[in-house]
């Protein structure tokens, strides 16, 4: 023991962060006890809210309080015929962000990885299948990473499309807007040469 | 909104703590919900015990959820007639990991500061006060930090033992142990060279 049990054990509740090591769990612990108690009994509440309640769309697999999500939700996104398919939550807000997507999504939640014991039902392609079988789409957008995984995810899933005679496009992949040409590394800028297009 | 109005809520609630800003609360929320949710669970649960039970110690102002902490309900301890004051409960936690003192301390949980309206009162002198003149005593360590606020309010309390006729010493200051001069601010080395000792 090194302060009283009750604040040990809160040093090394905070261990669960990440990357929160015994030094910044510390200061988290005596910072919020001297200044903003306040704070942290509205961080306890909503930390607890949210693990018992937000749970996955039943949808779209995004997380969500809700049964369905808003974008599953929303009659406006059911009238595009595009599903654009995407590893996280994250990958969506980024999308949502460019306004270039009306359409809806399916989240895996990460990606392909046999050797992590990881396969298409852990990846939720069962639930994927009955939307591809809905005849609700035109186009499957596969923009899952541009990695190694995530290729072999947006293949795998491309397969699934050509069952059911369903146009699915890969996200381009080349030099970012911005960026100089001589930072970039060799791969992206292969792909960046093969996917040339004439203008 | 971003996500869903709880993991939005979630996201912002992190910030509370200190060094988090908006992308790694995000990847807080979604790594606790994705692969932490019992460990999320029980911060919440220790987060809001501590907030509520972790109050100042009766006798020496350290944080604790008892009345009067461990080190101050020793009988042991009380056979010491020395008294050491420290600016903070880590300070205790460092100085205990030495096994140099066996007597009491006191925490001013900060220290004279009269630009933020902080004076002897908001660092407890008057309860320090009254412990020293319980004739308890021989001799008051003086281990605030060496800054300026620190010397500053070491040097008040030194004033206040005068007046009980008490033996107030200051921790030396000077070449940390395993230290090389060239490296040493200057500074410390002039206290070094004023507190010389002969061999
Ligand atoms: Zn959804
Ligand atoms: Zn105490």
């Amino acid at each position: 023991m090194k302060f009283s049990p009750l604040i040990d054990e809160l040093i090394d509740a905070f261990k669960v962060l990440p990357g929160v090591g015994p030094k910044s769990a510390q200061r988290m612990a005596f910072q919020l006890l001297e200044r903003n108690r306040s704070g942290a009994l509205k961080l306890s509440q909503i930390l607890h809210d949210a693990m018992e309640h937000v749970q996955h769309c039943g949808s779209c697999r995004t997380f969500t309080e809700a049964e369905i999500c808003e974008i599953c939700s929303s009659a406006k996104r059911a009238e595009s015929r595009q599903l654009c398919v995407v590893e996280s939550p994250q990958d969506i807000v980024a999308i949502e962000q460019t306004a270039e997507f009306k359409g809806r999504y399916f989240v895996l939640m990460g990606h392909l990885s046999p050797i992590d014991g990881i396969g298409p039902n852990e990846i939720g392609l069962h639930i994927l299948d009955k939307r591809l079988a809905s005849n609700a789409y035109d186009e499957v957008i596969l923009a899952t990473n541009p990695t190694v995984e995530g290729e072999a995810t947006a293949h795998y899933i491309a397969q699934m499309c050509k069952s059911y005679d369903l146009q699915a496009t890969r996200i381009a992949h080349g030099v970012p807007v911005g960026g100089e040409l001589e930072y970039i590394d060799g791969n992206t800028l292969s792909h960046a040469f093969s996917g040339r297009r004439s203008l």
